[in-house]
């Protein structure tokens, strides 16, 4: 009988995930997928002979490019460096490709999407947005027949433990970072969460598949969560809202304009519910209108349920191999949306802020004071606030 | 050039929906179809000559039957009698049928799967669960290699629509009623939404697919919302909760436990904040944990959306037809898990509670009592009172 076989490159987090979930569940998955399915080799620079499948492990990525026998490479190596190398080379050999690799896909994912359009091979990326949430599928096909109006959301699990533990335990930033540490959530070095390139990764990942513009993540304008105060976590909550990190792409034109910052997500909206490392994403469509998709946003096992997924998708679907299609954009228009903002301003500047217009004073419990103004445009507000010389921190309201 | 042709059987919201939303949005569903597609027939016993489409319009159903250039029907005219004969008699003819049809899967999916089995046609329904909300799809594919622990959920708009309004507004059930119905929520015979026959049917599809297991509606113990008072829903505020029509599924020994029935959810389930006419379904995985899917689970638009996701599967799935595959269970297991119940009584049976052990006693707002016992199985607390000869309305909390 015809066996599927294939293999993971990398035995981290995500990788050995895949390779435990795919052993426990194996027949359930077989029955899925609709064929025998085979893990010949598991590729890493490390040695697990405690392993009770450590006869699979190789250290030679050529001898899974030049086996005939396998079909489909899941790469959970991270990086760009020797990541993108070998599933270049596994794109032009021919074989299916499945990652998690968010940064590789959000920098160089139009390339390798070439690549395995030349070959004919499949490209699938689930597991690099959402973590086990399906995402990207939902949005490529099940939501296909709408016109897509916006996708923004929760992109970072990370980011919204710490948001999450400053507000509901009035933590500091560091004191809640530090606990993420501890529990595993964030990295040693955390830069990659906390100042927001993770989410413009994604954000460019799920603009390219809904709008099929995807604009490089250098050029998303990000801010991360660093300099978010208590004071800011307070007023917010006086707003009626809670401060998140949101991951927005709209079309504008024949572009896209696309952001990673945080915002005050009023409680009306679905978004201000998902805390923890939960993340949300919502999806707004001409036909259905918000539809929300929530869960586990990293793990080994999330993680590994969504790369599973893609492997039985290339079973499924080889005999209508049909990869995602986007282009770049180089430049992003800028974001025309008018919100409110909440305005911290200092000293003598509060004098000036009448002239923005009707203005609303607000006093968190704790004492600290904002001011909502607007709606505006981001540059508006920016150009309104250069030109009083008024040094204030803002941050945009979702509604 | 290829069309893959189809037609639609039923021009009322639905039906009329999906020829629209076809039209509307044509080049970016034959893009992501990979197909050109032609609507060829709509089937209804109405004429409509003031649609500019209104050429399509046949009557007879066995134009549509008998032509070979139609590979694809879908099916929106609701009930089990038409709708049976002609759907059975498309997929004996080997043409793929897509059904927004609640009714007519979750009576007599079973057989009508096996036809389409028989004659290598597909048989596609994600319109009939959660509307606009990618659900099956993502159950069936995404999630596949989970072992599902559980699914349960908000399934109907109409009741959640009510209970929201009861508890935002002080409305009582009738009222609300009318406003549903005054803004086309609510049928003039509401009896499938308010009495739980909605939701019994869509959680009696969600089992087969999430367990492979299919229980016949009609044998879930199924309890709707007509009785619901402003005092419960006040109760259920106090409990740290609100009232929600919920329905659940999960596998228990060889077969499968389901309910339709209100449930208190605690503020800590995500599904507590899905208010209004929108669904949350909870699908509870082995690898990925809870993953919540949202959005607006019926309405022209969103379920013409779900129509068509299944419409361009069976264009892109042609060459490797997968039907969804169950078995009908015939007794349902008993539901084992013990949850915390609310119990109202009344007078002097009040004296007899503690003998159920621990309770916790809650007062309203508005005064209404209410106690807090268990956690005990649905089967020991009916004993438990019946023992005691205690009268009681229960409610079980969700957490």
């Amino acid at each position: 009988m015809f066996k599927m076989k294939f293999a993971i490159m990398g035995h981290g987090v995500v990788g050995s995930g895949t390779a435990q979930l795919f052993m426990r569940n194996h027949d359930k998955i077989e029955m899925a997928a609709g064929e025998s399915m085979c893990l010949k080799y598991i590729l890493d620079i490390k040695d697990f002979p405690e392993l009770d499948y450590s006869d699979l492990f190789i250290k030679d990525f050529s001898i899974i490019e030049s086996d005939p026998e396998i079909s489909v490479v899941v790469e959970t190596i991270g990086g760009t460096n020797a990541a993108y190398e070998y599933v270049s080379r596994c794109l032009k050999a021919g074989k299916g490709v499945v990652t998690s690799n968010k940064e590789l896909i959000s920098t160089r994912g139009t390339e390798l999407l070439g690549y395995a359009k030349q070959s004919g091979a499949m490209l699938k990326f689930e597991a690099s947005v959402g973590g086990g949430v399906p995402l990207l599928k939902p949005i490529n096909q099940c939501l296909a027949s709408n016109q897509f109006v916006s996708i923004y959301g929760i992109l970072n699990g990370t980011t919204n433990f710490i948001l999450t533990k400053m507000e509901s335990e009035n933590m500091s930033f560091e004191d809640a970072l530090d606990m993420a540490k501890r529990l595993g959530y964030a990295e040693l070095n955390p830069s990659a969460d906390v100042d927001g390139h993770d989410c413009a990764r994604k954000i460019s990942i799920l603009s390219g598949l809904a709008f099929k513009k995807h604009p490089h993540p250098d050029t998303i304008p990000t801010i991360g969560i660093r300099q978010i105060t208590l004071d800011d976590i307070k007023l917010a909550r006086a707003c009626g809202g809670c401060m998140k990190l949101i991951g927005r792409a709209k079309p504008v034109g024949d572009g896209v304009s696309a952001s990673a910052q945080p915002m005050i997500v009023d409680n009306s909206n679905q978004l201000s519910s998902v805390s923890d490392v939960f993340n949300g994403i919502i999806v707004e469509g001409d036909a259905t209108g918000n539809v929300m998709f929530y869960g586990k946003g990293a793990g080994k096992f999330p993680t590994a349920s969504a790369v599973l997924s893609d492997i039985m998708d290339c079973v499924r679907e080889k005999q209508s191999q049909r990869n995602i299609a986007w282009e770049d954009t180089d430049s992003l228009a800028p974001d025309e949306e008018r919100y409110q903002f909440l305005v911290k301003v200092k000293g003598e500047d509060e004098k000036k802020l009448p002239a923005l217009g009707e203005i609303q004073r607000i006093t968190a419990e704790n004492g600290a004071i904002g001011f909502v103004v607007g709606p505006f445009t981001k540059a508006e507000l920016n150009e309104k606030l250069n030109n009083l010389a008024i040094i204030a921190t803002i941050f945009p309201i979702l509604k």
